[in-house]
């Protein structure tokens, strides 16, 4: 089973998607995501230009071997453009090898593990009560677990929440010249968050799992104290308290709180975790297929994770694509150290371009039996889709210093 | 002072080379690298399409804010593509202001620390006795310090050694639809290399500074045997020893010798030394400002360094092109933690397109007393060396498994 | 540009300063503080007697080599009154260096990271309404962030408290032929404290930032204590919380409570803050560019501190002559990790002798755009004003022993 | 016994000194040593500017009471200005202190715990031959264990070693406007240094002890290797291998060799040392009476080494003023953990100026039996030997970047 051909496609049915499509001698088609929120044109050069010419005639079942050819060979290793793009390789191969095989993609990762997949949702409001109606509603769709977020008072709406509430819909990426900018101040958040959870109790009872997403945007103080004011109110965790390149801070907010934690959408090799695991300091690790190398990239992360009884939360809003997702729904289904699954409804004309295998029930994926990770892909219909410029925001402080969005 | 245009080209006048090219409204030009070997387009990509649009009409005074913008605005941090893209902008706006304040750059980074900068030339031989040639022909241009790379019996020509001798020429680079293979093999290598050090000690004495790399190739515990086995020949350094990913590795190596280590060609931020640094684990720290996020990003990383008395070795093969070197120089040139500069001549038609302001004499730089970094580029000589497709070489052990190379 | 003369001025135009004087060959002037609080003819003398010979002739572009120089070149190194001299030529050279490139200094630091500097202010009371009412008059003039002090009832007035309410104008120092001896007790201090908090929340709401200064007076489990004791109410910082000396005495304090603390006034270089830094002990660093070297010496902490998401506090009570205020104002501008400047009013005879390029207006500083620092030195008017002999107040326990103040 | 006059005192009977003279009510006179070579007026004017008017009225028996007044009183803490002006008032009182008791200070100091004082003396060469003379002239004077320091070829004489043979007279302090400059380069010092102490065993056999200062010219790997390489001729100690603000530096040297290691000359308060010792870092402390706080403060250092193993080695070249080696000589006495003194011989003029108690022979010191430290100050004499500018001299490497001294 060689490689024929190699393409990349960019194309926006709804948001910008780059994938990748391999094509085998013996007529399989394979397909990859390498989407990169805001910098797609950079990692679909880096496929198209550089590494596509180096698949065609290579063996479509040597999946290790590519993997260590594109990411040792390439000599600068390791960053998001790398890794995405790596990832679509290898995600593609795996698509290969489970139609070769007749298999669906969690087969041949170990086999099935559960018998589904528990996914959290997103709520989000600019006030409390719209926030209690938007995890009323995913209630009603069957989410157990939603991650809240709600506008700080004087700040705007804020990450994670919409101009105006669109449940389910909200896209950080903005189409345009230009990042949106946001304004952040951590004062007024930290005060204004023990009242929110304390307000979700309330009107949900103990048994909701509560997850709340920091976005890299308190020192590691702060987050210490952030951690210590919610942990009454049981969150199923607080998500990237800090910025975490320096790994060493989350020794602090760990010997203040019990609260349990998560960090890594924006990591991308398990060199990233290799102290937040060894001295245990977080308990969620929140790679992408998209971004970590792909189903072999995170099943590295994630086996090194399961020594430390850390679990697996793979990102998974709408700029990781169908096939980022359908990929990471497989690995969650094989693993033995699942712990949950982010999901971000994607709009319709997604799904124009992306005819998806798997289904979502009562709060649950299934990864669907579909052969390799069952996502494909309409390059026709890609095509009435055209990449439209748009950046994700960045955040300043209120004097305009730079911020971590 | 604000960027009027925003102009990427790649260019091959001998090897490719990404230069971006920014203009001001008072008429100034100010260049930078952003070249990474093998994956030029991919970094043009991401500054012409994503990072240019967002340059136009900034304060082009403003080099720290735009440092963070891009660094933190991203939000997918980190990794080769991006942090070489923000090199060439920190580079060009460094340049710009040097041309603005009428100084030299180095001036604007405090002042000449001394009176030149010593640079190691690459020494290299198919035997021992070619390359003990090779060495007295950088004794002649006047170099007291250089890196020694021989091949090993049964292994072809090996990292650093070209097909037939091309003094201070090989380009690892090579034109073509795909990368050269090299084969590699840790034993013969291991047991060879104590012979070279001391035939080579034999012919030029104790006091030639002799520098050895060997490009992430060995385990942890063979690196430590290579540092106790070559201590008695008084290595300068010994460069590269393992991949350095994994910064504990270091550890191991650290407790058997007392060699001086270098290391981090391929690092791109100050978080990739972060360990090695705070446990002392090696000498040299070797980024490029093409490749650490330009003078502010190599300047951060340096400075973290010298708390530590560990020292500066600024990567400079071809593939750092004029403009990278340049800046280089400077940087060298203020610091007080100097310790050398790599130096592989460019060819000379990479002359044709970047005029250089830097002098290099008796085993010396001099940065030039030009404005700004005193790197010129012809963008109009530039078109007439189109970018042609290379690739640096992979290695693969004797049973074809992929190595580092 | 070589210097020409070095001249040391002490004067006492409201209180005493210390300011190095160095011209240039070609006509300009750049100043310097070496203030150093009750001990200014010492620095004096070990700039006039020691140090200006050396610097005649030097080139004035040289600051990192006589930084350098001065440091290492004496080796005696480290300490206050060495760090503060050295201080006073750094500034004058980044005076010197932004005056030869008609740049504002800031510029030469890296450009612009925000569009103003945040400053707090010191209210001070006998009693806690006096108290309220000097946070209302900070208030009046715009600062949002004030320092807090109070006398703890039975002990006197107490650190940062005058025996009369002199809004912003209080002096620690006082003239005279021996130091003011106050009365300190760790208990009743404890005990006040947050009926004290309580009081200003309840005056002031959640949103005021208000800072406490403990001075050094705390051990380090005392210290534990007050920050968990006042954790409720939101301090922005509890500053030298206990003698930092023995930087492993943080750790304790760390590990009881999550308030931001603040500490390095009295610091010189970075050696002083290794450890606190690199076990995230604390979150602001408070060195003055006075005291730690200058812009060479404070930027060189700061970048560690930034690294490690430590923010910068420059220290900016009276005894910073406006030259070392300004400077710090450079530094804040330019710097990502800024964090906030002390602000603590001149009286009006001081602006006679130093006349100054930066603004304060609603709570935030302005650099100025004159080149290098901006502030200018009057050396006829600084000689009506002769020095006075003056020192800091002693504190004593009860039972009379000697305690940090 | 109140203190009635405090007169500081700067003359240089063949180098210079400070002195301060305390006189009391009762008309005892006593003496302290408050030289820092290189910045004498610094440090005279911070006594007679600063101190000297505190001390006039004060108890002369409250020893420790002074010495916290001084230490925390004066806000600016720590550093050798400083420091060697409170050990000047230190020593002072407490050789009034044997004066008002009618003992010599080491019975105050606990009694004497051994019968005389070992000390080493210093030997020098430009060639290994003059070296092994020196050697031989120390043998002759009673010395047991001699520190030796030969120049590296090609760098002129070197740290330790004077331009003509003067035994015991090296003086590295030179009079004139600026420092002496000498290079540095650790290549050649590394190669030369095994042989020497090959030379120096065959010379002198097993049973001389042999010492040898570095001057903290090497890096932390540079050190370690030299203390592998020389360890099979059992130095008796390797000094200052490295700067050692960076306390950490010394785990790297101390995981590969098990010389015996020695520094804190430059060294000024306890915490100075506190991870060398609490980590077992070095074997000998080696602060001078004269620098760190006098004889209290020096002995609140060596009680903490004595916990940790480590034994005194106290500071004794020529810049120590007789004062200063005779205060040493009765703490080397009553101290348990003693380890040797240093000892440089004055020249005859210093004599003229300080009247000695101590004596020495056979290699050995005794401290006297003179109340007090027993060394007297003749004012009128000092006066014929007024203060000449000196400097200590100041490396550079070949590059000309200012180096460790």
């Amino acid at each position: 089973m060689k490689i024929q051909t190699a393409e990349v496609v960019v194309c926006s049915p709804g948001r910008n998607f780059v994938t990748l499509v391999l094509t085998t001698d013996d007529g399989l088609v394979g397909v990859g995501d390498a989407t990169v929120n805001g910098r797609e044109l950079a990692v679909a050069s880096y496929l198209r230009d550089h590494v596509a010419p180096l698949l065609i005639g290579r063996d479509a079942h040597a999946i290790e071997d590519t993997w260590q050819y594109l990411y040792r060979g390439v000599y600068w290793r390791r960053g998001p453009i790398t890794m995405a793009a790596i990832a679509a390789v290898d995600t593609a191969l795996w698509d290969l090898k489970g139609q070769a095989a007749g298999l669906p993609l969690y087969q041949l990762l170990g086999g099935r593990s559960r018998t589904g997949i528990r996914a959290y949702g997103h709520a989000q409001g600019q006030s409390v009560g719209a926030l209690v109606d938007s995890v009323h509603a995913l209630q009603e769709q069957g989410f157990t677990a939603v991650r809240v977020q709600v506008s700080t008072p004087g700040l705007g709406p804020g990450y994670g929440v919409p101009e105006q509430a669109q449940i389910g819909l909200y896209e950080p990426a903005r189409s345009g010249a230009a990042p949106a900018e946001e304004l952040w101040d951590a004062g007024p958040y930290l005060r204004n968050m023990p009242k929110v959870f304390d307000s979700l109790r309330s009107a949900f009872g103990p048994e909701l799992s509560i997850l709340h997403d920091v976005h890299h945007r308190l020192t590691p103080i702060q987050a210490a104290r952030l951690g210590k004011s919610l942990e009454e109110y049981d969150p199923f965790w607080l998500e990237d308290l800090t910025p975490a390149e320096n790994q060493q801070a989350f020794r602090l907010i760990r010997q203040h709180t019990t609260v349990p934690l998560a960090t890594g959408e924006i990591f991308n090799t398990v060199f990233d975790y290799l102290t937040l695991f060894s001295e245990q300091l977080i308990d969620y690790a929140r790679s992408a297929v998209t971004h970590a190398g792909g189903i072999t990239g995170l099943k590295r992360i994630l086996e090194l994770a399961s020594i430390h009884q850390i679990k697996s939360a793979i990102h998974g809003p709408t700029d990781i694509s169908p096939i980022g997702l359908g990929a990471a729904l497989h690995l969650d289904a094989a693993i033995h150290n699942f712990g949950i699954q982010e999901f971000m409804q994607h709009v319709d004309s997604t799904y124009d371009v992306f005819d998806v295998g798997y289904t979502f029930e009562h709060g649950q994926f299934q990864p669907g039996e579909r052969p390799g990770h069952g996502v494909r892909f309409d390059i026709e219909a890609a095509k009435r889709f055209p990449y439209r410029q748009a950046y994700l925001p960045v955040s300043r402080l209120l004097d305009g210093t730079v911020h971590d969005w």
